[in-house]
């Protein structure tokens, strides 16, 4: 994930040992470290996908200034945390959340070991593939599909079943996997930060067991750096081995004032940065942005329906209405996808 | 935190690149990284507050089983993962854990703004001190003091207050710092895992707000590698500036099987490695053991009533009952900090 395009523009300073430290780490040996100079090195662009102009300036600018000793900026590598909505911000949303269509996916694969479903709701307009009168029974229709699919079983059993699905199913609209459709900006804005000593978080309405299984892979994110929304877990040993059980009772749903709320929880410091795409991610940008000294909150505007979809402050998928009236109030990014975005997905030509 | 004592005896191998590149990060700059030999380089002996004898040895030779590529228990980094309560494992819980004494150092400060505590309990029992009555009504008792001390501010204030505290206060028996209580053979564990690309985390019954103060400080663990006991918060706007305000309902009491369930929450990978020292570790050091491969669980034991306090089957604080019969069967290091650590605390000569 480490650019290695020719150099372009705004190229970002690697200014203390530390930053240079963090990207050896990333570089690949010992011996790389030893034959690299120490001063005057400069690097290749490292945000490719990203069209030259105000939302890629102003990104380079914050890493520049967070990361030059002697900045008014400045924040110690401890500090540099950035945290990420992930549905609509790194992966797309529509025509509905990619874990709803893994529920629709496992419904329909679990079906024959439940003949009932053909005639009880929602079983039986999610096996038609009627997702329109699912989704308008809201939480209450999708909640016994969630409890079919998430829960009753073990964390490791879930994941199975989830790396199962990840590995092949295929995006209605694109034909492409579920992975494919991440945003390529994003995977390299995740690495462009990484490489300045940030640790990079997702934070997300999504269930967590359900991004773990494939955010490491696909975003170089780790698991332990996930927070999303998690059913609880009861430990017990069976036949003298412990497991740990899915159980039907939500924990922590994380959306809106709830993610500002779990980055305390689980963080512990707020972070410098932080990316959303809809009023769920509202809170989130609030909590950064109230830190003082330099902050980079930023919405990601779902413009292009093209190469993407166009929605916003109209859509029941990713809403983003009153994020937008505070963005514009408050100064912060918004990107446009269709004019800061030069590719949308790396299988774009 | 690196050691730099003269050669001892069970040199680790570095034995990867990784594991090198992991440890010229620590080690200041770039410059160090080019100046090292790349093979051949021994270390100085990682555990020097450890005696030589079974419970080193087997610590160290667990890390160069999974620091060894080609070793059955070979792990990548990612996935070295090592957890350690902390009261009575990372430092002294004695004569009453650490948090308690600042809740009633906290009712002492606060007693001029409430003066009906003077005929009120449990406060005029913590106001005399006599813990006793306290502790003897257990969590009712008990609850009410916490919720004076924890709750009702914001998380930035309860910090502050902790903060305060944690520099000046003393303990009770030793009159020194709480923070000179840590267990130096821990620190050096501490630090020798994490020179070998452990990712360490504290997963504790002590409260989260509370040990980020000083746990990065005191232990080299981020805040967001601290899992705890934690209440609920409220994310609210006040005069258009967000706040974090901790409320007075518990969101999570991390203790006993709650342990593991954080881990998987949180962490979301099984430990290589974890350290406790009651019975309130055994199912967190239960979900260690059984990942299967090479795995290091291991009881801190209370054995020295000269240099430390000795306590196990019979204490209140810090009861290790089933776990010193599980360890015995199952084959874990239970380490005596009477026998196996040559000093216990920095401070002793």
């Amino acid at each position: 994930m480490i650019p290695d395009k020719p150099l372009r523009r705004g190229v970002p300073k690697l200014a203390t040992p530390m930053d240079r430290r963090v990207l050896l780490q990333m570089s690949g040996s010992a011996i790389v470290a030893a034959a690299l100079p120490v001063r005057g090195w400069a690097q290749a662009d490292p945000l490719p996908s990203w069209n030259d102009g105000e939302a890629k300036r102003k990104i380079i600018e914050f890493v520049e200034r967070v990361t030059t000793p002697g900045e008014a900026g400045f924040a110690p590598p401890a500090e540099r945390i950035a945290t990420f909505d992930n549905d609509g911000t790194l992966w797309s949303e529509q025509p509905a959340y990619f874990q709803l269509l893994f529920v629709l996916d496992q419904i329909r694969d679990l079906a024959p070991q439940h003949p009932e479903w053909k005639t009880k709701q929602p079983f039986a307009s999610a096996l038609k593939g009627d997702m329109k009168t699912v989704m308008a029974g809201g939480a209450r229709s999708i909640a016994p599909l969630l409890a079919a699919t998430h829960t009753g079983m073990t964390t490791e059993e879930f994941s199975r079943r989830v790396g199962a699905w990840i590995e092949t199913a295929r995006h209605p609209a694109t034909g492409k996997l579920y992975t494919e459709m991440a945003y390529q900006p994003m995977l390299e804005l995740l690495a462009y930060f990484r490489a300045n000593g940030f640790k990079t978080f997702i934070v997300s309405g999504g269930g967590v067991e359900f991004m773990r299984v494939f955010a490491e892979r696909v975003y170089g994110i780790a698991p332990e750096q996930i927070i999303g929304t998690s059913g609880k877990l009861k430990f017990e040993i069976r036949e003298g081995k412990p497991v740990m059980v899915k159980l039907p009772e939500l924990f922590f749903f994380d959306d809106k004032e709830a993610k500002p709320v779990a980055i305390q929880q689980q963080i512990g410091r707020r972070p410098l940065a932080a990316f959303g795409n809809s009023d769920g991610d509202l809170a989130m940008l609030q909590w950064t942005a109230a830190g003082g000294g330099e902050r980079l909150p930023v919405f990601i505007r779902h413009t292009d329906s093209v190469r993407e979809w166009a929605y916003d402050r109209q859509s029941k998928i990713g809403k983003l209405d009153k994020g937008l009236d505070e963005a514009a109030a408050s100064g912060w990014l918004v990107v446009s996808m269709k004019d800061d975005w030069k590719r949308i997905f790396a299988f774009e030509k």
